[in-house]
């Protein structure tokens, strides 16, 4: 427990209106989007500068208190629960666009900016920041680059450690660290930028960015495919890349999904499909139509049914149902277990085929929708967390999801991170020498194991 | 000093045929492609299975032996010199490309296959490996990933850290540790991967790679133009990409590396020129052709006269003068001296003006060539190591250069690393919080500082 005399200087740092250690404030920091159990921290601070970080960083490791940063919490795998106490910093009031360089393009950010603000910002300026995790609207850029977020256009422009070009961070003894730079090229020692994106809070406050932008796209075509069978879903999504072609996005409901939104939400949408593929393509009109054709005849090959958007209105019909998807599912049932296992794309029918099995094996619902093109799919159980007997068949339902993702080369998590949620699954992946190395650099910068202790099975 | 005993162990573990501890073998593995002077190794090893590298790991570890991994020792910054002796192992036998998967779009590779190859098998099998290093008909691919190698390609295509997915490498105790997999998307603990690039072979001995490939470009179209004024031909460079251009490659040449080029290999070029671009665009028809027309546009702006190559013979015989510009300053004098310092692009003509301001205070003779579209320059100073009055002068001019380009926002080094040869500039750039930050990720995994020790000044 931090003294009063501690807590004093805790506000000292940060000042009367940014500092809070009552019991009603401090149950706000105390969970996430995850569906892991709350654990109160001790004080809650939001510090409004990199040296005001870097004081409350020194006053943690002078008297061991745990430091758990936190933006927007909108994660999904109790990555920001400080299961250990401590100090919730939060880097919400930190939330400025610095510069916006349109002739070297990049940005330089603060951690705490909106994802979607940044996006908008880059936008107006006349260049194009691809990352959009389903959560932009509220996800701070910070988390974004925490836990590495995707979103749906990460098959042809990456994710967010693909547009990470520098960062500048807070060790726990409050030396500023910086790594990158505004170059294209950069080889200077270690890449310190590569290390921090994905970490989970365990190496360092961030608390700066510089974001690599791209001119954006000229034209788009969006277009709502149907299946009879979600496997030839799968193969259409397999054949299309086969085809060289690298929609910007490709994103899949499968019929369960489909309906719950429609009914939920009114929005038109077919609910006789097994399953249906949201397919956009973009980038020179020539390049666009060209695609479109591919798109076109591998669909035909695998019975699929295109309906094309033509107008703006159209397109903003299209993607409305596939972005109520999670809400939707999330009225069924009190409780939602969102997952997401990835798989080499390729794999995506064997994987599917692999649910559908599982479905029938534990007797769950389970809506899966999700970005399909690069293989990350969100398999979702619906189900009562204060049902035990249900909670049973859950777990072993998504420990069978992650040995059959594993199975088919994929992965445990493609873009929600570890946190608590899942670190009984990380070492089948990686395994104990994998963990052990983990453990060796998070001892190496963090020798008392305060920043963000007891995540990602490190 | 390794006793008899150990050094039998070594041998016991690679058999004879790959083992050496005679000095005359040893001598081959005491330099590199920089200046730097050679030091000799103990002993020489060349295994062929992950398994053999943990193995050597583990009896370096227990004996207290440094371990320095080497390729084919084309860096240019001194990085695989065994500074403080021990073992060297040579990853030149472990060369196999084991997978390319074209649906999935990645190649499975060994550390010490060649980077020429493995662009030539990937091309074979209708896909495209982007990074080109310069030394890329002798580089391993463990080599590039271990200096974050860039290459004429790095404005529109990325460097090497931007194709690896996924690494398997050793620790020093002969752990076998996991960074990354097979798919596009992957959140699962540390981004190791990220960590191992650009780390000069401290911090593991990595074995195999899983880098990701592109569908290839269908059209191209190369160009010379030719400037009066060096600074019209930077100008030219920022305002094709404020045009939103991308070009495959940018690259500039001055008067002098243009003239040393034409008299030491008799290739075609405009001597009289004071710069010139060789600049490439590519991608589908019509882009290569809007491309085209925005850059004659700049071009013509910025007074640049343009030769198109119309066949493949012609552009064969473009690029050949640039291919050939290291190797013709190279005659000129017994030394060399090849920087890397880097600018973010808009900054190039400001750079290009420090250059010769720089030429002219400590005279001497800087032939200037290299990336200009991603910032990346090579001035490359001719002079005589066994001059010291004019070393000294080589010394004070390469501070200048490092001085120049931090103050306009860029890099020490874009390309080719720290290795030995910049390690007084690197605490300039990244300050002592970085470096200290550096030591200890350092510690924590290799706590006795065995693994390529005295490198990058961490």
């Amino acid at each position: 427990m931090a003294s009063k005399d501690v807590l004093a200087k805790f506000k000292a740092i940060v000042g009367e209106e940014d500092y809070w250690d009552q019991p009603a404030d401090l149950a706000l920091y105390s969970f996430d989007s995850s569906v892991e159990n709350p654990v109160l921290p001790e004080v809650v601070v939001r510090p409004e500068s990199t040296e005001e970080v870097a004081a409350i960083c020194k006053l943690c490791y002078d008297n061991d208190i745990p430091l758990v940063t936190r933006g927007s919490g909108t994660n999904l795998a109790g990555s920001t629960i400080p299961v250990s106490g401590g100090c919730v910093l939060l880097l919400t009031k930190m939330n400025k666009i610095l510069e916006i360089n349109t002739d070297d393009m990049y940005a330089v950010v603060q951690a705490g900016a909106i994802t979607l603000d940044i996006a908008n910002a880059v936008k107006e300026a006349g260049l194009f920041y691809p990352p959009d995790p389903g959560s932009q609207k509220m996800s701070t850029i910070g988390g974004n680059v925490a836990e590495n977020a995707g979103g749906l256009r990460g098959l042809k422009y990456g994710v967010t450690k693909d547009y990470l070009m520098g960062t500048k961070f807070c060790d726990m003894e409050g030396n500023i660290v910086i790594g990158g730079g505004k170059t294209v090229k950069l080889c200077t020692g270690f890449n310190l930028t590569g290390l921090m994106v994905q970490s989970e809070g365990q190496l360092g406050v961030m608390t700066e960015f510089i974001l690599k932008l791209v001119p954006p796209p000229k034209a788009a075509k969006s277009m709502l495919v149907s299946f009879k069978d979600i496997i030839d879903a799968g193969n259409t999504v397999s054949g299309i890349i086969r085809g060289h072609v690298l929609p910007a996005t490709m994103e899949l409901m499968d019929n369960f999904t489909i309906k719950t939104v429609h009914e939920a939400t009114g929005v038109e949408l077919p609910t006789e499909a097994a399953a249906l593929l949201l397919i956009e393509v973009d980038g020179h009109p020539a390049v666009v139509e060209e695609e479109y054709a591919i798109v076109q005849k591998v669909c035909a090959e695998n019975n699929g049914e295109i309906k094309l958007a033509n107008t703006a209105e159209e397109r903003e019909a299209l993607w409305e149902g596939r972005r109520k998807s999670l809400s939707s599912l999330a009225r069924l049932r009190p409780t939602l277990v969102l997952e997401d296992a990835t798989v080499p794309r390729t794999k995506i029918p064997d994987f599917l085929q692999a649910l559908d099995d599982m479905r029938k094996k534990h007797n769950l619902e389970i809506g899966t929708f999700g970005h399909a093109g690069d293989g990350n799919l969100h398999p979702t159980i619906l189900c009562d967390k204060r049902d035990e007997e249900e909670m049973k068949r859950v777990h072993a339902c998504v420990a069978d999801m992650f040995a059959a993702a594993l199975k088919l080369d994929g992965t445990c998590s493609g873009e929600h991170g570890i946190g608590i949620a899942k670190q009984a699954f990380m070492v089948d992946e990686v395994g104990e020498g994998t963990i052990n190395y983990m453990k060796a650099i998070k001892r190496g910068v963090d020798p008392k194991n305060l920043l963000n202790p007891h995540k990602q099975a490190i």
